[in-house]
């Protein structure tokens, strides 16, 4: 893009924010944080009475950065930028929209390349275990800095679905809605089992050092390059690697060595080099286990009805048909448990090829049903906005029960 | 067990056998090994017309250690001794078994450990890669030793399942039936990407030496044990393992570590370090390739029934309901283009929770199909025998023909 014509439908150019907190976060861990900073940028604008915000929660190796541009010479814009944008699913004419960077991320938030104060030197390895309900609080920080009582949405793909159903649990009377997609109320033995094959590849790689890597000039990146290539085969569908790739050959014919042979070979090693060369090993682990740790109802007796029962806002799930690390399956409890507490959600699994990626990439359907659902809210906001008398910002509960009325509680 | 008291059905105490072949073995790959050793191991009797020999075919890591125990205080058996032994599905009472570990493999036949004739010094990563025509011609070489013209069967899951539908195409003559259990007809883009990355794992590790570790006094540990643990995955369904280890923890609590947390960890950790004391980089490496190649349709045009057309044998095809690696429909895409391709076929889908290892277990209707089979073929081979005039052991071709009426041959 060039400064002159920036491309339609872009947020355009966007600078990243820094928060710092000087008040310690006490971590599920049992140990706390005694003061940290997040990373995060903002699209569009936050109306007179702070009721438009949306927060937008990452995946296990997202960003804060999901829309717009950097720099005039970015060749890509934010991770999800096909969602949100003037115009987009997530309207920025309509939303002000906030994204973070996690803790324990390596963008920018505090997280193993930062200097743990106590020591003086960076935390590595040191730095404590998060989870996704630490990630919450941290987040509940933030929108208190900004002035946010109350997010019109909280919205997030595959991990950052699990922070958006997290927050109606630890926050009902801080969200008017949630939007959770791609998630799963908690990892099966098969999903931490690969989650655990790439811990061990990195943290088996010589060069990890116990986590000390840095301090000794170091980078695991075989075992970077591991993870992420295992990650990578589950993100896709069978079916969408099978039509990309098949068993198409890279070369005229088979070698009978080790070099690329076939395709798929060849891209997997792409994404492996090119992952290893941008993301902090500490900081996979991290979200690896955060992952592994999610498990809402755990503290209801395995009840995830029970353990949703206090969530106030009115939810959306989707699921993608040929996502098999988060299966539609893994949605429909979400929605199940979510009827049986008596809360309002709408639900949709997309028909889409392209596996668990597919909550990144353009639909149709997909947009509509994102779209519909957030058009919906702005709707409400800017219908209570209208009705108004001008300096009435302040009763935001009461606006709240307004725009969720019953009949749409428990709609299916 | 005790040397008074073996295993009710075990076919007891068994011996391995080592064939030499002095003449060039001619491979896919272009070159040809000089000369090799096959080592093997034969249960039951050979009748007298030599026309009940069965052939086993192992899968990526097994052997030629099938059935029966090497030592009175082993405490396992052969790794298909649920299926082979005296009135199982596989009766050693009526039949002549005969398994052997494949050229490459480091259970005693030629292959990477094994020393090069030319050089002196062992083959390690020189050692030419493998396909499964290539097996096939040296299983066909230890047939002809040891007198066997024609198989009544060859027989075999996963990798070995594939030999089995190879024998069909490259002898057609000189097999009767092929049962080919848990396989596909070629490798799809996610099953060479799971190759894939465990390839690179083992490639990855610095203990690896490019093939050489042996001269380095060193074993690529670490990336025998990632392949193994990412092969687990595949092996067991996504429902086995929940069933299995669930979200269930090894600690009272959390750790908040990397220490291991969840059963499904110390599983696969343990799974890993065991396959990493016992088998051979190279020749994993070397099998894993060989299942990337075959693909029997690739010399027609994909036209997998017009691959099959030389085929004269009967098949048995078996899949399991739960078993991702490959999939019932791959077993029913070999089933679509046999009775295309006007062959006799029977097809099973098999009930089980197991996934892919369904195939190594015991299971009440597997038994019943396998061996509602295989006893078929040995009341034809023992009804001609019993009709045959003494002394009448030449003219397989022709009693070949006679227990293969048209009728069977078109059945589904």
């Amino acid at each position: 893009m060039t400064e002159e014509s920036p491309p339609l439908q872009s947020t355009g150019l966007v600078t990243s924010q820094v928060a710092r907190f000087d008040t310690p976060l006490p971590l599920a861990c049992g140990r706390e944080l005694p003061a940290f900073e997040l990373v995060y940028e903002t699209y569009g604008e936050l109306n007179a009475d702070r009721s438009n915000a949306v927060l937008i929660c990452h995946a296990l190796t997202g960003h804060h950065h999901a829309a717009g541009y950097h720099h005039v010479d970015d060749r890509k814009p934010g991770w999800w930028d096909a969602h949100i944008g003037p115009g987009k699913s997530i309207d920025t004419r309509r939303f002000f929209v906030i994204s973070v960077n996690n803790l324990g991320g390596c963008h920018g938030s505090t997280g193993p390349q930062s200097i743990d104060p106590n020591s003086g030197r960076i935390w590595g390895p040191d730095f404590p275990l998060m989870t996704v309900e630490d990630w919450v609080h941290s987040q509940a920080m933030l929108a208190d800095r900004l002035g946010i009582e109350r997010f019109a949405a909280v919205v997030g793909g595959s991990l950052g679905g699990m922070q958006a159903l997290q927050w109606s649990i630890t926050f009902p009377a801080r969200l008017a809605n949630a939007a959770v997609i791609a998630a799963t109320p908690k990892l099966s033995a098969q999903n931490i089992a690969f989650n655990e094959v790439a811990r061990q590849a990195i943290r088996s790689d010589p060069e990890f050092h116990d986590g000390w890597y840095a301090e000794h000039q170091a980078l695991p990146r075989q075992g970077l390059r591991l993870a992420r290539m295992v990650g990578h085969i589950t993100y896709l569908s069978e079916h969408a690697m099978g039509a990309r790739f098949g068993r198409d050959l890279r070369t005229d014919r088979l070698n009978f060595g080790y070099d690329v042979e076939f395709e798929v070979e060849s891209y997997l090693r792409y994404q492996g080099d090119s992952f290893s060369r941008r993301f902090d090993a500490n900081t996979y682990l991290l979200m690896t286990k955060a992952l592994d740790y999610f498990d809402p109802a755990g503290d209801s007796d395995d009840d995830l009805a029970r353990a949703l029962s206090p969530a106030q806002c009115r939810f959306l799930v989707v699921s993608f048909s040929t996502d098999w690390r988060f299966a539609p399956a893994r949605s429909r409890e979400m929605v199940d448990a979510l009827l049986r507490a008596g809360k309002g959600v709408s639900y949709a699994n997309i028909d889409s090829s392209h596996g668990h990626d597919a909550f990144l990439l353009p639909n149709e359907r997909y947009a509509a049903v994102l779209g519909g659902f957030m058009q919906r809210i702005a709707n409400d906001i800017e219908t209570i906005d209208a009705n108004r008398p001008s300096g009435d910002g302040a009763h935001h509960g009461e606006t709240s029960r307004q725009r969720m009325p019953n009949d749409q509680r428990e709609s299916g």
